[in-house]
């Protein structure tokens, strides 16, 4: 090879990327391709794990695992979809197959900057913008939305374009608060007009033909150059300095070293950031970790809006959308970035620079003891290490961050910010349709639910675990423990022997474990765990025999165990784009497979249901949830007692002195 | 008045403690007085109102509001329990009376320190400590701990003293880890030997006398000198400058302007850090925001662990237990500290230096949106503004935190960190009981639940408002709407017309808010309001008839509202020391006052159920739980788009260079 051999869990380089669409093309000869997403092939974990060992232990390195890249791609001629694993180390076609003609490949940036040019060119979309009479200066541009399910079954490969209308010429105008009355969709393939879509405008159905020229209105601006007040004058510049550098350190190109935490940064187009072999203090704790996938359904009832149901992972893919960050504007302190590689429609790599970031934070404090006799603390603060990616849908922005601690604990938190997906409304009276918010004048916001899968796939000092869930039960009367005040309580544990789903339970406080039984805790005599401190949140409000249910199965239950395969990655499958049901994790888990003591995969489901509020327009305050994994009875005591006491001789605070003030009313 | 007329939010003052018990002193001539509690009463609201309205407006101001102070406090001579008024303005005592004797007010500090003094004096606890047969060096501590309460009606003041051994001369070695196996209960005003408890070590109620010597083990310690580890040395310096400032000024002593938020940081022995008239851009949000009660029942049955119920609110004050914190160690940055005055028991003022601390954070990304089509960014950092207090009761610190935003949102965030109350055990072969964790050699951490109370006064937008709740569920049949595809969902009002109680409905996202429905925003079309984040949590679980819960009925329902009456701020009452039953919120809702467009007050109980880890010993990582206060329709739009966009030029981040590396495994 031509290039140093990669770890096994790199992310895909750009000569990889180049040699697998150069041995695709010479193996299809004079057949035009169109290449829609290219990745490394998840290594197998049997052979992953001797090598990862042989780095924990110091071992000596068995065989390289293979390295695998899988394209996703189209034959231009049959339009045929297909799918190839081709190995890079011997330049050689693995499988080859054309995929059934039901299942669609995720959108590209190439597909999505064709559709929106084509929507804008096409004669009769033309016509309807014209009804609409803009003023001059004034014009339209589209957001393409993967076209999703109904009842009518679907073959072709469609897009449903939203279109708005863009009042100035500035690259950041609010196209979002000026919906158009109209949504044509497009065939991917053949470029051709399927249909207009009127838009209903009011708390019914009825739609109208575009008759009426449209009524100015100033759109509800974000960019600070085009607001109409001026900005903030009284805040004042905040900066992290790390005078000796940071704590964390970078080696081999993707592994981090921090505060006895270590592990690798990976990347793909689709789950965007994944961390694999995360070990503290050398002990391993889990083997991948990653936003496994989401879906966005919206309440709003109306056609074509019945069909809204973005699949950010599976329909565009995370490493696609990715932010390429700039310094001094996403973190504050010492900042380390990673790129990422993707290929371009006709197989060439694209560089991604600056996909993820990673920094520290002080995040208060740690622990903290005062021996109230003489006054004598213990402070320790909360140094925390960030890798993060940010992830621009069209509209919407995720931040997604994994957060870990001192104390062995790792934090996964969800940001959503952007802007809201929007539609039309008569509101000039102040009329109000019962799913959605009113943002502006013409224009609502309609309630949504974001719902998460989280993959956790656990290696709790092994890569043999057991998820049991525990509850916090008032003693039960058949224990014979006497309890005549009735103040007892004790913990409930149910191990979970069959793979399958759980629910999340408050008034139990449930909590869910991931132990390892051939490891007992010293100290506490119970086996060695983290416990996944799962979010309580609301199911998808569709029904269950709607294709938003039936599409992402996974959405039904917060908690699922599957016995880990390899290529079970993604909660609702493969292939979600304009996909009937999900073939995820609810088919795996129906396996029934003994995942007691095993080789499981934990996966969380977890939601924001989000009914617009006027303030999250034209761009929305962070709403942020997380899901803390911790050590419990992983370790025999704090594993932070270690860390160094906060003091100002290193922290350098400043105290605030009151000027002028003489601690009366000054107005008195 | 010597002294400048005080803000009727304003602390209590030196000059006001001295002249109060002066005064009291004078006219109860001769009789020996012992303090407990001295603070201001709170002040009326009906003569506030036109105060804090005259100083948002600038209108004339009104006459003062009365300036009382409120003391508890005892007779030596006949042992009677008195609270007393005192006008401070024209020196005179306002109402006198001795209360009950079954109402006992809240330990104080020189209490806490006779009853150990005495503790580890008394004959019989000297006999009993021989018996352990001490090495050399190695001595005994004890928490006294509120008797609290069981089936024997008890009219003394008792306290449970639970004894440790102490292991080392060192201010802060872990006595927690070395409990001993028997606990003195004595009279607090009597200073007399109750008797002395033998405790259970095992899994049953069983107890011996102490027949047998300490078996030397080695305490499990936190303090960075006793560790047998040394210290990381890989943390590098994390320093946060502030070169122009704070963007906070602290005006007239504790009014506090930050970001268009105004509010007075005011402070009491009970409630410590407390929260009044908070503004934003001079409109009226909350009149009162404090933590107003909370309890911690343990879930051990056996004799006398059954009684460990600690109120430490009303049993100590958290005023009282509040930390006095230095710099550099418990906040980064530029650091506002705020003190506050106690009376000993004698009715001489003690200062409390640097109680509370202010200052700025940041944290991390409060809004962002890129154009996909040109990757023009807008992003905003999520500057926030801390207002904190710690509080150490006895084993356990909380930190109690309120967080500004930029985008009119507040966070009350709680953290629990210091040391878990801890019991002997019997567990030289690895036993363990079903309501506790093993934390080290003969030492379990029992099971407990921290109950919080947070109180909430509003005004939003002015002084009467209405609390309703929104549950998301899918379009109601009945509604006439069509929804064909079973997609369609609407929020669902149940407006709260009588005080009473609410339930927290994860399933159905539940959402509380609090609207002024005579305001209603031009763009939502709805009723201005904030919406309140309650935090879904497990109730008590000692049962209904147990004393824990008829001692805190505030904690048998998540949401509470009362009409607002003056003197009603305790969610379990004035007085909870030894308590039978509660006297708080619920009787104050049971009042089932119209709540709708009124005065009203939001009352808001969460929990935390805290099965200790080995991890949470010798000194617990914090635990974190918050309840977010934002706007919803408030505002017309994101308030926080005027704030200055993150920019390198400001924030002077630093750019990761990996050294040496060459982006392929350095092993390999």
């Amino acid at each position: 090879m031509s290039f140093p051999q990669p770890h096994p869990f790199d992310p895909l380089r750009p000569e990889e990327i180049l040699l697998t669409t150069k041995i695709l093309k010479a193996a299809l000869p004079g057949i035009p391709l169109r290449f829609k997403a290219l990745d490394i092939q998840e290594p197998r974990k049997a052979d992953v794990i001797p090598f990862i060992e042989a780095e924990r232990t110091g071992a000596p390195f068995p065989r390289y695992p293979d390295r695998v890249v899988s394209v996703l791609f189209h034959r231009l001629d049959t339009r045929a979809f297909l799918k190839a694993l081709v190995h890079v180390g011997n330049k050689s076609i693995l499988s080859l197959k054309e995929l059934p003609a039901d299942l669609q490949g995720p959108a590209d940036l190439d597909e999505l900057i064709e559709i929106e040019e084509v929507c804008l060119k096409h004669p009769e979309v033309l016509k309807e913008v014209e009804k609409l009479k803009l003023p001059k200066g004034v014009t339209v541009c589209n957001d393409p939305w993967g076209y999703s399910t109904d009842d009518v079954k679907e073959t072709r490969r469609l897009f449903q374009c939203y279109m708005y209308i863009v009042p100035l010429d500035h690259p950041q105008t609010n196209h979002y608060s000026l919906p158009c009355p109209f949504s044509p969709v497009f065939d991917a393939l053949t470029k051709e007009l399927v249909r207009i879509d009127q838009l209903a405008l009011g708390p019914d159905h009825k739609t109208h033909e575009t008759a009426q020229p449209w009524k100015p209105v100033k759109a509800v601006e974000y960019a600070h150059d085009l607001l109409d007040t001026p900005v903030r004058n009284d805040l004042k510049p905040y900066i992290v300095q790390q005078p000796e550098g940071p704590s964390f350190s970078i080696n081999s190109g993707q592994q981090v070293d921090w505060q006895k935490w270590k592990f690798r940064v990976g990347f793909n187009t689709r789950d965007g950031l994944v961390l694999y072999n995360v070990t503290y203090d050398n002990r391993n704790v889990f083997y991948r970790l990653s936003m496994s996938e989401m879906t966005v359904p919206y309440g709003d009832p109306r056609k074509p809006y019945h069909r809204k149901q973005a699949f950010d992972v599976g329909d565009v893919g995370l490493g696609v959308t990715c932010n390429q960050l700039s310094l001094g504007c996403d973190c504050l302190g010492h900042i380390k970035y990673f790129n990422g590689y993707r290929s371009d429609s006709k197989g060439n790599p694209v560089e991604l620079k600056n996909v993820i970031c990673l920094h520290e934070q002080d995040a208060g404090i740690l622990h903290k003891h005062t021996n109230y006799r003489n006054n004598q603390a213990t402070v320790v603060r909360n140094r925390q290490l960030v890798v993060q990616m940010i992830c621009t849908v069209s509209n919407y922005e995720y931040v997604f961050a994994w957060i870990f601690d001192q104390a062995g604990g790792i934090e996964f938190e969800v940001r959503a910010t952007g802007i809201l997906s929007t539609t039309p409304i008569e509101n000039a009276n102040g009329e109000t349709v019962p799913w959605a918010t009113n943002v502006g004048p013409g224009v609502a916001a309609p309630y949504h639910q974001h719902i998460f899968s989280l993959r956790i796939d656990p290696a709790i000092d092994g890569f043999n675990n057991t998820v049991v869930y525990e509850d916090s039960v008032p003693i039960p009367l058949d224990t014979g423990v006497e309890d005549p005040y009735s103040v007892g309580y004790v913990s409930q544990t149910t191990v979970l022997e069959r793979a399958g789903h759980a629910e999340v339970d408050v008034d139990k406080a449930r909590v869910f474990k991931i132990r390892n039984d051939s490891i007992i805790n010293k100290v506490s005599n119970r086996p060695v765990a983290y416990k996944i401190q799962t979010l309580p949140s609301q199911r998808m409000l569709a029904g269950p025999q709607s294709f938003n249910a039936r599409r992402a199965q996974f959405a039904e239950h917060p908690v699922w165990v599957t016995r880990y395969r390899d290529d079970e990655l993604y909660a609702a499958g493969e292939f979600t784009w304009q996909s009937q049901e999900s073939q995820g994790v609810e088919k795996w888990a129906a396996r029934e497979d003994n995942v007691k003591d095993s080789d499981l995969v934990f996966w969380h489901t977890f939601s924001l249901t989000h009914n617009p509020r006027p303030e999250d327009f034209p761009v929305m305050p962070i709403e942020k949830i997380s899901v803390h994994m911790k050590p419990s009875g992983f370790f025999e005591k704090n594993p932070a007692l270690d860390v160094p006491p906060s003091s100002q001789s290193a922290n350098k605070s400043t105290l605030h002195a009151d000027k002028g003030d003489d601690c009366c009313g000054s107005r008195l």
